[in-house]
């Protein structure tokens, strides 16, 4: 029997999304994607070298206000090279949030270094930079300059939060933790095309930065990712690390590094040109959408929706609700209920520390992320179910 | 002052290509390709879901004759997901070509193993299995049914051929070095679509082989690649591994291994979809271009006009000459003649144990792949330099 609670929910995001199925994130391409793609077949120019991944850079660029933007083939891959750009290197160890997408922990142990596991906040879902400075306070210790995890002795490097289904993490707060530890900041802002903290956007407060441009994101390019950074030399060496580290010749083929094939092709960056051009209008509508769920759910009790974090702007990715912990086991219920109507919703990802790879992982106290996990469930957030209404 | 060799050279390739500029090779999009994009628009599925990639592998196993074939996001990422799963790990060492694009050996790195670079033959332009053996029975010993080099004591784990330029190795002759040393062969067919030997096409020889869809390949994605096997365990794991290791379920979000973000999307698999079905008209028209400068190169002394190896068929990816050893050194003369010429020309690539990364890597007698690193040039050889003409 489903729960009044299920029920509710239910009944809340059908009057939301109108009759009928809903994804929980589809892309809307209402612009200039055909066009652009026809370019790219007309002019040949699909692969590594075309005139869509240097605009796409630059748009990037002038968008978020970093001064440089790399594109690459996605987020992950994007990760995985700002880490080592950040200095991460195999044995060390970087302190990521267990409740995250595995791309971030993946891109830590494709550098051969160990995740480090922390903790969430309940307001931005994001890592909480009070728990982790009283948890280094006592796991770690500051060595010849650098951090090192006393049990295990190993150094941690670097910090990555990552802005939760959109909303900016306390930054302020791992500016500061990042600061006191002599920890290098590379934000995860995969999820976060369009928030901003302030007068500045995501991806914009560490040494570098990554986005992803999956088909589930805000923009997509099919897949895709991008590195951000303000600083030119690492910016130079990210596009060369991601473009096989070749040296440039007239005719030879010469590598002065272990580079990657990770370079963005032509043909994707195209779609997210066109993409970008539409970003403000789904920005609108996806804001619009949390306002109307906003009064779907306003009195409904036994949950609360997730607003963007006091002085941020978020892009409202994906739309979430989280469940108070007195209806917790209640939570595969109400996703039932949702599912079976083919209303597509979803719980956080399974903690990094729950799996098989990581189980030995280090880690602090995790117990609001482990709360939140049996809480938190995303809704349905696709940009064209607000503009279809306009 | 301009050699005759190197007038020679221009002036044949003048002859083939016609009038005006000529890239080394460049794609050619005279079917469905925007059709197939513009029904993935349309479809909204671009990215990680979608049509076009079952489609794609299905198309790609049916061509090759392998029993699967998985999409991914580049040959690079084919190859060392392939590696791993030929069992390839940390502290191994690979035997590969010293000439070859520097992805293959950079594949063997991201194991975290380290190449042992071997020699080529002067015909294939590949892996010499005669010399590899010879080089195996000193530099190698059989322990614990392990192959171990007994220099480094590391395990000798796979062996990698290319097959050059689409040209079929000696692959019967490595087959059976890596019998009899106990070596998993992994065949790196990146530049051989299309290319047979006997009634067997190249990737169905080793246990995986991997294919490379790039913007200069006989057919693109923009980027892309895959892996070819017989062994349908192999194959299920290469999907779970490149595709983040989810373990499927209605709304969790859990992976048991540490997979990788590596699948194709699907507007680039709706690409491939397209170039398939001109593959063997690419196919005809650079067998024909072979031919034409087989004729203009006639009777030309100095140099041969590389020809596919006896039993073989050859994609006729790059054609290719190799200058005599008398008159290698005018080979920078022919380069500079062409190139100035608008003609694209360009040696084979800086030979794997020069480069920097790899100066410290274990490697047996190179001289043949020395001598024809500094005598081999690729031609122009896009497939649409003979379609224009028919």
């Amino acid at each position: 029997m489903t729960s009044s609670l299920a029920e509710s929910v239910r009944s809340a995001i059908s009057q939301i999304v109108g009759p009928g199925a809903a994804a929980l994130h589809t892309p809307h391409f209402g612009g200039n994607e055909l066009a652009y793609l026809k370019e790219c077949i007309d002019s040949t120019f699909v692969s590594s070298v075309g005139k869509f991944v240097d605009r796409f850079e630059a748009e990037l660029a002038a968008y978020t206000g970093a001064k440089h933007a790399v594109a690459v083939v996605n987020g992950t891959a994007a990760l995985q090279v700002a880490l080592g750009l950040a200095g991460v290197r195999a044995g060390d160890e970087v302190l990521v949030p267990t409740m995250t997408f595995v791309a971030t922990a993946n891109a830590v142990a494709y550098c051969g270094a160990t995740p480090h596991f922390t903790d969430s906040e309940e307001r931005t879902l994001g890592m909480d930079p009070r728990a982790l400075r009283e948890h280094l306070q006592g796991a770690a210790t500051i060595r010849g300059g650098q951090c090192v995890n006393r049990e295990t002795g190993r150094v941690i490097r670097a910090l990555v939060p990552m802005h939760t289904f959109g909303h900016i993490v306390d930054i302020d707060g791992l500016l500061s933790v990042a600061r006191d530890f002599n920890l290098t900041l590379v934000e995860d802002a995969a999820e976060s095309l369009g928030s901003t903290a302030g007068d500045r956007h995501a991806g914009t407060f560490g040494l570098l930065a990554t986005l992803s441009f999956n088909g589930n994101k805000v923009v997509t390019t099919g897949g895709g990712g991008a590195i951000l950074t303000n600083d030119q030399a690492l910016a130079r060496e990210a596009k060369h690390l991601t473009t096989t580290a070749k040296v440039p010749h007239r005719w030879e083929y010469t590598h002065d590094r272990i580079g990657y094939n990770y370079r963005l092709p032509n043909v994707n960056a195209a779609l997210g040109c066109a993409q970008l051009e539409q970003l403000p209008s789904f920005l609108d509508a996806k804001r619009r959408l949390f306002e109307r769920y906003r009064a779907a759910f306003a009195g409904m009790s036994g949950l609360r929706l997730v607003e963007e974090p006091a002085g941020t702007r978020s892009n409202y990715w994906l739309q979430t609700i989280v469940l108070d912990a007195s209806v917790a086991a209640q939570r595969d219920e109400v996703l039932a209920a949702t599912n079976d109507a083919g209303l597509m919703t979803r719980p956080a990802w399974t903690l990094m520390h729950k799996l098989q790879p990581y189980l030995g992982s280090p880690r602090m106290e995790l117990s609001v992320a482990e709360s939140l996990e049996q809480r938190v469930i995303n809704l349905p957030s696709s940009a064209h179910l607000e503009m279809a209404r306009t």
